[in-house]
């Protein structure tokens, strides 16, 4: 086990790393040529352009001395920015992605102070371990393990302390959530109250429209709305099946990529024509003069792509069972998406239509039926995914050994039976399958989720989410406490009786402090440090400027802002609290490397998200009752693991006070769903009202039709509709129905906010302008 | 173990039991002495009025010797009914509940076939029990058992004839399920959308209206109701709480009940009157005139029940923070039902009303918070309750013996201490608190979940029903097969692995089969055929015909036509699926047992349903999803003990194939459940604005309001209604907003039906009325 001393080299280590990164970090983003790398949210926003500086060498590197001095300024930077301000700044699903940290800070500042004011002096003072160790030299045991619940002799009446503590920390965690809860929903609805207008606030996503032998699908949408909701059927929007041309343009935009990338080594070598080879990958094939062979496939693609508009457009069998349908008024968008149209509760599926650029295009025809068979499939493959991924890394890696290469390429074998490089592929070897295996899960995850069939990016991104926190929970947290694979933990498992599921970790929970110690520091310090330096998307920046860009709009698309990747680091937050939560009773001396991770992770995302990322949607929060669920899980796992430590603990008369413990979790978290989590599903019919009238009254002459009209449309239609009408569009004749009328009641509307939403005026200046 | 013989012997005992309750039944119903207590539901719906028979004797006595020789003729008359029928004479609550006996016959009637077409005759041509009891003499074995799995020897390939029936009737009651749910939801559809106008379809319940300084109520629900529907609302009826009024009003029934009863005496034997004690329940206390007495009190009680009426009038405290709101619209009542009125999800709760005589007004005003205590509350007392229910019994069974009857009542020592008594009592004192237990736990359960504050007497009904189930399954299925009592096996569950649950039980299964075929004769078939005889309703009718009636109307009231008792009955159904579905594969001998059952008990309860019980409300079959996930339990529940018991059998190669089973079975109720249940639980827009259109054409000058005024008033003001206006009734005076139009187009207006609902005309009808 490792000792104070060997957490203490670790420490340093790691410390070390984080803090050569954070110095490389000050050194590259100092630099103007990285400007693009480390602040390309600015640049977005419009607001900042290309530095310029004076003379040809200022333009890549920063001369100016001093600002290096100043090379941890960005710290205070990033917290500068006042919360609304940031919600304004960059939405409020990265405002409240930071809440998460600033969640962790809240509930583990006091539980670290409490613990270590109480639960450690009542550890400390004990020599179990020490008289144990004198009776069986075997037992080996460090300082850590001194401040740690092993220290405390079996039966003894001083686990009421950590009896009570386990209470206090439930209670002060629940307190904590429930108030982030409360703070949550209501920065939701403010937020969902004070945006503009928007084309969702009005749209319903109708799924399976049922086939009608004498309508098309647009006039069946159109009659059963009219018919089912007179007052508020505005129009809707056809989907049409694009996903072969949606190809095709991305196709096309390789190539001109390839083309621009020939041209330009031709323009600065025009000595000689580029050649390439036309076959897998540039890497066989015939050889051809590259300029003009990419100019004529773009042609040719152009020529396709235009052929496939048209038949898009006349092909009735490309339309899909599936419309955005547009109301009048909120209040009849929010009616439509939260009741049930039909007696068949399998078509006409109404639901809120995500933001526009939320929508995933591709799921949207997939029939309800296939739904079920799609999720039972994915269900069962998580499972195999999650107990027995190690089978095929195994068969990997026994097929990647030096004679399994050596079959397979026996040139070179003289190569690899050079005993330097042999010992390198055979150390190496076994780890990188598992590696590649761990880096590629969450793009795996993600497909799974995408072939579960939901129809919003931001739905996608927490089902995948969802299933990484399985993983890591069995994988890592499980996985490092009992010894094994997954699926011999299973097998061990089933084959235990209940009660002794917590006894075992309970057993192992303290042991394995240590390790989760180093664990936090590695993936939680240095990695997040890591994160702030975005090396990848640094090279990947010089390498397409240098390759391809030629204009300005090269460069701006050669940026790679990214975004928060809620899928795979919430997951990992949530790890956090769980090792918080089980070892704030048994083993405190954790809780101060936690308390440094979401304080840094709280800096270093904060910055991330003011100059980098850039989100792809917004979905006002709608994650939060996932996050809320899975600190709750953690909590119950806490309290299950204590149990069982200290069944194993033979504390018989304190113990049985532990039941009550998760049954009021259990509860708690209950009460906080029927509470809060309908402000995340439904949308109430008083504000919509509330915002109907409140627009009525600023903007009687709206024309809402024209401003919906175009607003769902798939994006391979929406990039050419600027210079060329190839996308279908039905009734732009019918717009002029709505007569502007030329009152000019404005007298009392509120100056429109500089924020992203226009804040609502009070109701009683609503009513003033009624009267 | 019994034999053959042995059930044969009980087989023969409960038949004759049956049958003597039949006959007991066939002579009793023809006797007119008896009409109103065998058929009461034709009173109720002045069909059949007292018979009228030539002579003294004739009128209480049947004389017509030939009626006896068809004494069985009512087994016929009860089939001869067909549906439709009978849902319009005792709704579609009572036709779906018989449809349960009948799904037990579709699923048992071919699964018995081909039980004993395959698997009795792989079980018999086995020698093992007589190989293995020759070898130990201990064992001893029945032709019963060589009939079941028990006589397959261990790892024998026959298993593959088990794991394919276990299959097949996977698939066959998955099948038969299938097809009921969507049969029983297009007639709850069919019967919704043909019902006659009724006020709970343009009704919603609003709960937890916020108190508000300035506004009552009243003002309250109207104002927030205008503005949100503002199209739609149509009037409100406020709930009061008449919860001390309603008692008055029984106190005075019961007074006057006593008063009939004295002046009944006291006419009979004028000579001396009546005389009475005033204290508890008439045993103690001073003694008085009955009849001066009696009168005196009720004067008493109607003039505080005035002063009641009053103060509910005009005490703003005693209006309850809930509301029925009518709308104009059986679409705007959908949409207020289905959707969240405003941000606080905990405030302004909309549900659909239930029907008038369905509310349970006592739990109206309970506040939304402790809604949420109460459940958790009841959850862990049902936990107790279930596992822990022998305790308080074992306490009182511990009192109630001779010596601590004598402590308590000393003076009746010598009678006690009499050898026959005593050892009567001893004999049958321990049983009888058990017993007394029983009988009161469908109260106890209805108690319970009257105290989770459900707000409709279906909602109760389902809610006690699970409970019930619950209990059922544990103390009667698991209790019976494992020994001992609930709390010793939860003791032994929870010491064992996890895999040891199903073994254990699957070990215990076939030697329990013989104890199930008694049981399903005992409270099966004889309980079936005591159900006919109403031999509780049959007393009572005839003491309070003799003591208290004098008029025809009180002996209206002396009827007691009861009801179908879903809660306590629908459970002891599913116990039948149960255990027909776990010994259909293991000992089908039990098979026939089940389809008796079935068969009977269809028969009695269809003739029951028919003449005599009057149903209190009307849910359309609102308990079917209970009832389908029930049977999908018991199917699940099967495979794993078939698994278990395989396991215990060395079948290593077929036993993984069952792994399949559950996970598709739980997969088919998910994809059902998705199916149909919205059809139970939301009331689709298209439907609603179908009936209101026809609606809107047929009776255009519909005084609606005037319809709804006073629908969802307490019973308690319904009563007294008729004769003083007592009952505070707001604005009658709005009325008359809705001008009758004299328009005559009704041409084309179907005739009604004689049934219950019109029948709706066709849509072309509609349309061509509206052109």
């Amino acid at each position: 086990m490792a000792t104070l001393h060997d957490i203490g080299v670790a420490a340093a280590i790691n410390i070390l790393s984080a803090f050569a990164f954070l110095v490389a970090f000050a050194v590259l983003r100092l630099q103007p040529f990285n400007d693009r790398v480390y602040f390309p949210k600015w640049y977005l926003k419009g607001i900042r352009s290309n530095p310029t500086r004076s003379g040809t060498l200022g333009k890549f590197v920063n001369l100016d001395y001093k600002s290096y001095l100043r090379f941890l300024e960005w710290m205070p930077d990033a917290l500068k920015m006042p919360e609304p301000e940031l919600i304004d700044h960059a939405g409020l699903d990265s405002a409240v992605f930071l809440r998460i940290y600033l969640l962790g800070l809240k509930i583990f500042v006091p539980i670290t102070f409490l613990a270590f004011a109480v639960l450690v002096p009542v550890n400390w003072t004990n020599d179990t371990l020490e008289s144990e160790s004198s009776k069986s030299s075997k037992l080996e045991y460090s300082n850590v393990d001194k401040l740690s619940i092993s220290n405390i002799p079996q039966s003894s009446n001083k686990f009421w302390a950590h009896l009570m503590m386990a209470y206090i920390f439930t209670f002060w965690t629940c307190y904590v959530l429930l108030k982030e809860y409360e703070i949550i929903a209501s920065m939701r609805l403010h937020f969902l109250a004070s945006e503009k207008r928007r084309p969702d606030q009005f749209t319903v996503l109708v799924r399976n429209v049922p086939p009608d032998p004498d309508e098309s699908i647009g006039e069946l949408v159109e009659h059963f709305f009219l018919v089912n909701h007179p007052d508020h059927y505005l129009t809707h929007q056809a989907v049409y099946d694009a996903n072969k041309l949606a190809k095709m343009v991305e196709k096309k935009k390789n190539m001109e990529n390839w083309l621009d990338f020939y041209q330009l080594k031709y323009e600065r070598n025009s000595s000689k024509r580029p050649i390439c080879k036309t076959g897998f990958l540039g890497l066989c094939g015939k050889k051809v003069d590259a300029i003009d062979y990419y100019t004529s496939e773009i042609e040719r693609l152009c020529k396709e792509e235009i052929e496939e508009r048209d038949r898009i457009r006349k092909d009735s069998k490309l339309i899909m069972p599936v419309a955005f349908v547009s109301f009048r008024t909120r209040w009849g968008a929010a009616v439509c998406a939260q009741t049930q149209q039909t007696r068949n509760p399998t078509i006409w599926l109404t639901e809120w239509s995500p933001e526009p650029r939320d929508v995933y295009w591709q799921n949207l025809a997939i029939p309800f039926v296939h739904l079920t068979v799609r999720r039972l499939t994915i269900a069962v493959a998580l499972f195999f995914l999650i107990f027995f991924f190690m089978i095929p890394i195994a068969f990997v890696q026994s097929l990647a050994n030096i004679e399994g290469i050596e079959k397979v390429v026996p040139f070179l074998k003289p190569l690899i039976e050079q005993s330097f490089i042999k010992s390198f592929i055979q150390g190496f070897l076994p780890g990188i399958a598992l590696k590649i295996f761990l880096i590629l899960l969450p793009t795996i995850l993600m497909l799974m989720s995408k072939f579960e069939g939901f129809v919003a990016l931001s739905i996608l991104e927490r089902s995948a989410a969802t299933k990484y926190y399985l993983f890591l929970l069995v994988n890592v947290f499980l996985g490092s406490i009992v010894a094994g694979t997954a699926f011999q933990q299973l097998n061990t498992f089933i084959h235990q009786s209940v009660t002794e599921f917590p006894k075992i970790i309970g057993i192992a929970i303290p042991m394995k402090a240590t390790f989760f110690i180093t664990y936090v520091m590695v993936d939680g310090w240095a990695g997040v440090a890591g994160e702030i330096l975005r090396l990848k998307p640094l090279i990947i920046y010089h390498l397409k400027n240098f390759f391809l860009v030629k204009t300005e709009k090269d460069r701006e698309e050669a940026m790679d802002p990214g975004s928060i990747e809620f899928a795979s680091s919430e997951p990992q937050i949530q790890l956090y609290f769980l090792l918080g939560l089980v070892y704030a009773v048994v083993t405190p001396f954790l809780l101060p490397f936690i308390l440094v991770f979401f304080g840094l992770a709280y800096l270093v995302f904060r910055h991330q998200i003011i100059n980098v990322y850039n989100q792809e949607y917004e979905s006002a929060a709608a994650f939060w009752p996932a996050v809320h669920v899975r600190i709750v899980t953690a909590l119950v796992i806490s309290q299950v693991i204590l149990f069982g430590l200290l069944g194993t603990k033979k504390a018989a008369n304190s113990t049985p006070f532990l039941i009550a413990l998760p049954i009021l979790t259990i509860w708690f978290h209950l009460f906080c769903t029927s509470r809060y989590e309908p402000a995340f599903k439904k949308y109430p019919l008083q504000e919509a009202m509330m915002k109907d009238t409140l627009e009525r009254t600023k903007e009687s002459n709206l024309d809402l039709k024209g401003y919906l009209l175009d607003a769902y449309i798939h994006p391979v239609f929406k990039e050419v509709e600027d210079h060329d009408d190839v996308y279908p569009v039905g009734d732009i004749e019918n717009e002029n129905i709505l007569v502007p009328t030329k009152r000019s009641s404005r007298r009392n509307t509120p100056v429109p906010s500089k924020y992203n939403g226009s804040s609502p005026p009070s109701l009683a200046d609503v009513k003033e302008q009624l009267l």
